[in-house]
């Protein structure tokens, strides 16, 4: 327990939730990091797509970005409005569930799970990867360290929100510190050059024009930078975990998340091309990343340089925190419905869903062990999951205000339509342009888990059903002893006292005498008659019978199973309980000393039983007699 | 079941151990194949060190082998009385034991087992490392085969000892035909050529000559040509696998194997001297092993060439099975005198001792791991081990001599005892040549195994010390009813089922029912009064008490073990018995979809309880209500 302590923390209390409550300060740091760091790899991908159109492909960034500001900023107002309406958490799974119906609502959360697992691995790796180019010594060891941090942001999740939000903190304002001085710097320089700043530092050499501009290139462009919105679901989901007002905390969250994010991807797209700074191919010698260049163009490569790109490598590799801030709320609600397994729904000892963080962890730690820590191929299959929960989210909106009718609803219902016919068209946008580059592998994946949480909820239907009860208990008759079995090896005390706490359940005992012909050579009978039956005649008692088996196959187990069905075939009015006597050692590697069979009779027993069929360990612990300190009896 | 019928065989009878017992055609392969192989590696591992002394050094190879050959036949002739004196089995740990004491023997045994560990493990890796050589491109996948290999061996072995015996024959025979078909053939070249035979396939240069003989130098190569003799003390310890006249059968197995062992090194390192054939470095490019060349030389590289480095490849690489078939058979006869486990004394399935062959592949499946494949450093820590188990088994003989004084003991004393004196300078010569390569770990290991040997006997000792029992049984009073508690977490029919079974152990049930505030709303007591109450009440009989109880932080199982505990301190002349309701699934996937709080309470209690708690299942089993052929009630 101390162990557990010491990693995981001290166990909270229920109603000690208030405490573990955040404000919006330790929001961002939780619910942002997703969202924030896609501005250091968002206008990178979209550049790199612009190789090919030479220096003159860095100027359609400047559009391209806006469009996706504008994106952005549609969804924060749908958003916004959500936070409002579902101040219990409002994700697209329940806003769907509660507007669209079952059928919509499990299309959202089948796309934002895996959404969120892919998010987890892509942004461990990234900052990984990025990790591994500066320092190529560490490359072999990528997934190592891939694992590391999975188990870092695995651990501090499993603290408790207060612990995680405290923990990112210093590495999410620094990073955010940095960047914007860079743009400011960047900015003034802009302004005192006239329009025309000389780099800190050489930038490298153009790439050539190799490709004529297209359309179908802009729009793969365009569904490439718009991974940059992937997390910003994250906010609607928490608002419990944070403070009172907690609508208003989360909007101000919500808000401040959008805001940096708009500025840090205007001022990075306005000043790389200012400055005509084009991507380089990440596979050839020379690769730098535009952040890098960019940095190192406003400010040259001084200490502030090393510091801005530690920190993006640092947050990157934490972005799969917002994962683990919403994946296991996502859980509990569709847990709550029966879709997935109750376990998810119940709170730990930092009242965090703990079985959602674990599951999250593992999925995400399979996806990186079985690509090496190289997840570059799961890219294209990000985004259309979470632009499809935001179509979804926002239609399920528009239901919900023309629904209920308040006050401004159709002005509401505006916004969110809006937003849901502009993320529902990037959808098909995203699908389309990604399509032969694995967007596909959403289109099948997608169905199975919706069957998967059919088959769930299905489940516990029919043992729901079958377990409901509305007949009365049966009080007990006048003769409904037990048959109580008995498997006894040889006579000591351990046998002494299963046989005497048998007796005290029935007057009605067997016991059962395996006789494997090489390994007991002690004659049990002379024992049985002096130390069990004479007492028992003694006292005017029926003695239990001992019944001695032989056992050609060596098999224990086996027979002792047998001669239970049977017994219990033959008396179809009786429950029969079977005592196994079990030698309990003080310490768990003496286990490895005694044969485990009293524990392999149980589950067999349990497995091919029946329910007249019981089974009672009877313990005899060595402690108790070895350490005159603790008594045990 | 089925599947393990498959890979493992059916279940053989005790009484049908005849069946599988072996003739001496079945035990070359099985007992020999570690000592037969070490002629493809012995001469190899002798001439590596004479490189440093060119063409010259090739001609010290016949003396040594020679030495080498007469120790062979020295610990054969001892080995034969062993047999003779020992016929259920008398490797050097039973011999020791017998005539040396205790101390003597867990020096035999911790020897042995080191050392069977490392024959399997440098046998498997030997054999894939010529494999890999031989086949470049399989070389990343070097561990992937060792395991492969392992578990072929294992499982063979786990099949029994006649399957074992029947899978190794044919590639066996087929390594000694074609080795001992080179061996004639380039006698009978040398014959005809006139002591000057040419070779068929021109050799490599030989190596320049660097370094002076020295007497050091010759005693590393002596002790190196030693490991050809581990193995040896195979055939004694599996006296009871031959079929009768069992010492007959073993005595010729032993015979036939070391004959052919020495025929072997006897005939290679006659025709390496005639052929002029040095050994060529491993590490440098143009490496070939000294058979390879020698078969190049007598018969050209035609299909017998690659014929016969197949069968060596084999029979390498499967020389771990002599370990299998002897480390079981040690460990088991150390567990009958309390120093292993106990379960290294049963005999599983198929008559073979299944926790020996399953901890052997264990551990050499960790070292092949651990050394990814490649246990070269391992070779100087072997032959230490089995040179002193033959010292002791031999010095234990001439005591088993002395004490029985049968006809011609001191003719049998004198050859056991010139065994003795023999090999024990070997193993002082072997320990000094190869202290600095590594046998020094041997010095640490072997005490620290017969530290564990002697911890293990003192529990055993101490545990039947404290069970055994010479009190009779106390049959039941009048007035010693159990208090029965219940874990009730909402009402259905597996309460109800879990209620009425309490009911009838004892008048006095206690239900308990932990409210983590959160996770059932639904009201227990309306349910509690009606279907419990109700009925008890209108049969005149006290119903069960409810007893709700809060859980500020969300636990189930601490607070019921808490209450456990409690009740136990309060009625310390009482028995207490709790029922765990439980869901049986069909299917083992579904037991995700259920808490297992029942299997961690029953393990709470079985940790933190003492002797008159007693937990017991109560199983519902959904498969009686789902499926209507197979009624479980």
């Amino acid at each position: 327990m101390n162990l557990l302590d010491l990693v995981v923390g001290k166990p909270i209390k229920t109603s000690d939730e208030r405490a573990e409550q955040i404000g919006s300060a330790q929001g961002i740091p939780i619910f942002g990091l997703d969202a924030l760091s896609s501005a250091a790899y968002g206008p990178e991908a979209a550049l790199s797509l612009l190789i090919p159109l030479g220096l003159a492909g860095v100027r359609y960034i400047v559009p391209i970005s806006a469009a996706i500001i504008a994106l952005l900023v549609i969804v924060y107002f749908s958003y916004r409005q959500t936070i409002a309406a579902y101040p219990s958490g409002g994700g697209s799974y329940t806003v769907a569930r509660f507007n669209l119906g079952p059928g919509a609502a499990l299309l959202a959360a089948a796309a934002l799970l895996a959404d969120y697992i892919l998010t987890a691995a892509v942004g461990i790796s990234a900052g990984v990867g990025a990790l591994v180019s500066a320092v190529p010594s560490l490359l072999p060891h990528t997934v190592v360290i891939c694992v590391g941090i999975l188990i870092v942001v695995t651990v501090l999740n499993l603290r408790g929100v207060r612990d995680a939000g405290t923990a990112f903190a210093i590495p999410t304002y620094l990073f955010l510190g940095t960047l914007l001085i860079t743009i400011a710097g960047g900015v003034l320089r802009v302004a005192f050059s006239g329009g025309h700043p000389v780099p800190a530092s050489p930038l490298p050499p153009p790439p050539r024009m190799t490709e004529a501009i297209s359309y179908w290139l802009l729009l793969k462009v365009f569904a490439s930078g718009c991974t940059a919105l992937t997390g910003v679901e994250a906010v609607s989901n928490g608002v419990k975990a944070f403070r009172e007002p907690a609508v208003d905390n989360a909007r101000r969250t919500l808000t401040v998340i959008i805001f940096l994010l708009a500025v840090l991807l205007a001022g990075i797209s306005y000043l790389v091309n200012v400055y005509g700074i084009a991507a380089t191919d990440p596979g050839a010698p020379g690769y730098q990343s535009v952040l890098s260049m960019l940095t190192a163009a406003v400010f040259g490569k001084g200490v502030f340089y090393y510091l801005t790109m530690g920190s993006i490598l640092f947050v990157l590799s934490l972005s799969a925190n917002t994962a683990f801030a919403d994946f296991p709320r996502l859980c509990r609600a569709i847990a709550q419905n029966n879709y997935l397994p109750h376990v998810f729904g119940y709170r730990g000892r930092r009242l965090v869903y703990t079985w959602g963080i674990v599951a999250l962890a593992l999925l995400c730690g399979g996806l990186l062990i079985l690509f090496g820590g190289v997840t570059d191929r799961l890219i294209p299959l990000y985004a259309v999951g979470a632009f499809l929960a935001f179509t979804l989210s926002q239609a399920g909106m528009v239901v919900h205000w023309r629904k209920n009718r308040g006050p401004n609803w159709l002005q509401k219902a505006v916004v969110n339509g809006f937003g849901a016919f502009v993320t529902g068209i990037t959808v098909v946008v995203v699908l389309v342009a990604k399509f032969a580059d694995g967007a596909w592998i959403t289109i099948i994946f997608i169905p199975l888990t919706i069957v998967f949480f059919a088959a769930i909820r299905r489940h516990y239907h029919s043992v729901r059903m079958i377990t409901s009860c509305r007949v009365p208990v049966r009080p007990p008759g006048a003769d409904e002893s037990p048959i109580v079995v008995i498997a006894v090896d040889h006579w000591n005390d351990i046998t002494r006292r299963g046989i005497e706490f048998a007796a005290r359940l029935s007057p009605d005992v067997v016991a059962i005498h395996i006789e494997p012909t090489e390994e007991h050579p002690e004659p049990l009978e002379t024992d049985w008659s002096r130390f069990v039956e004479r007492p028992f005649r003694a006292a005017g008692r029926e003695p239990p019978k001992l019944h001695v088996m032989p056992s050609p196959y060596r098999f224990i187990i086996v027979p002792i199973v047998q001669f239970v069905l049977e017994l219990s075939k033959a008396h179809p009015e009786r429950s029969i309980i079977v005592v196994i006597p079990e030698l309990v050692e003080d310490r768990w590697y003496e286990y490895f000393l005694h044969n485990q069979r009293a524990r392999l009779l149980e589950w067999v027993l349990l497995a091919r039983g029946n329910e007249r069929i019981f089974t009672v360990s009877a313990p005899w612990y060595v402690g108790a007699r070895t350490q005159p300190g603790t008594p045990k009896t």
